[in-house]
């Protein structure tokens, strides 16, 4: 099969409207969660578990770039890798519901559309939409991705 | 002034229209497109020199999860900062050109609208446009973001 760890997806492999299932999932901890939004998002309902206990999620919950960057971990390998020369856009992208420590969370990549480049011969532009679900099946996050994608070379 | 680092934005202080002009820099390091990229996205044209000397980048950049993440660390801090409850989407974003170590980036953020929350009279909904620019004045990266807002308290 392709798409796995081994053999990424190129232009001509993408079937559009195919689900790829990563057979990985992410574990998030608390650790993580503080850390990575004590970089970049210290807000107190990322950094601080009193403060998040009175926000509206009621206690502490991943930061919308930690979720993001969970959906790219999941993207660049496993089931459904593409052979990305580029990423181009992302749209769509919700926070469904809140991401929290000690959440197991799974990741769906699904074809939308593929068209070859018009200026390049040996490179193609995909969307796919990517969601991620967690421990109980409550989708988290969703986010359409365009992206250059090389075709199999010659 | 409203939305500095002392005192976010509320509700009632977002002007739509106006433009917010970050007074801090981001300066994009080597060490860190690597070390981000090793964790979230390690993609060869993200974390190997020689790689990304071949890549249709010419060099090593950095990727989408980290250049989010430097939107984010603005949107966090300083002028035009909102009294956020939490992000609801994202919309728009797009990849305008290439994030290089050594890059120092500034960044804008401009009110788009704004409007009261239906089922919750503390509350609003804002959405923004953010914009991340290179030292050489070239738009890196823009997203529209959509966040639940606090009223100022009483």
């Amino acid at each position: 099969m392709n798409g796995t760890s081994q053999e990424p997806l190129y232009f001509e492999d993408v079937e559009v409207g195919r689900v790829y299932v990563k057979s990985a999932t992410f574990e998030v901890t608390r650790e993580e969660i503080m850390q990575f939004a004590g970089k970049w998002d210290p807000r107190p309902f990322h950094v601080d578990e009193a403060a998040a206990a009175d926000s509206v999620f009621g206690g502490l919950v991943a930061c919308s770039a930690h979720i993001f960057s969970i959906l790219s971990w999941f993207a660049s390998r496993g089931e459904g890798r593409t052979a990305s020369l580029a990423a181009l856009g992302f749209d769509s992208m919700r926070m469904h519901h809140p991401v929290r420590p000690g959440d197991r969370i799974s990741c769906q990549i699904q074809c939308q559309d593929k068209r070859p480049s018009r200026a390049k011969d040996d490179r193609g532009i995909v969307r796919y939409e990517g969601t991620l679900i967690n421990q109980d099946g409550v989708v988290v996050f969703s986010a359409v991705v365009t992206t250059l994608v090389a075709k199999r070379p010659r």
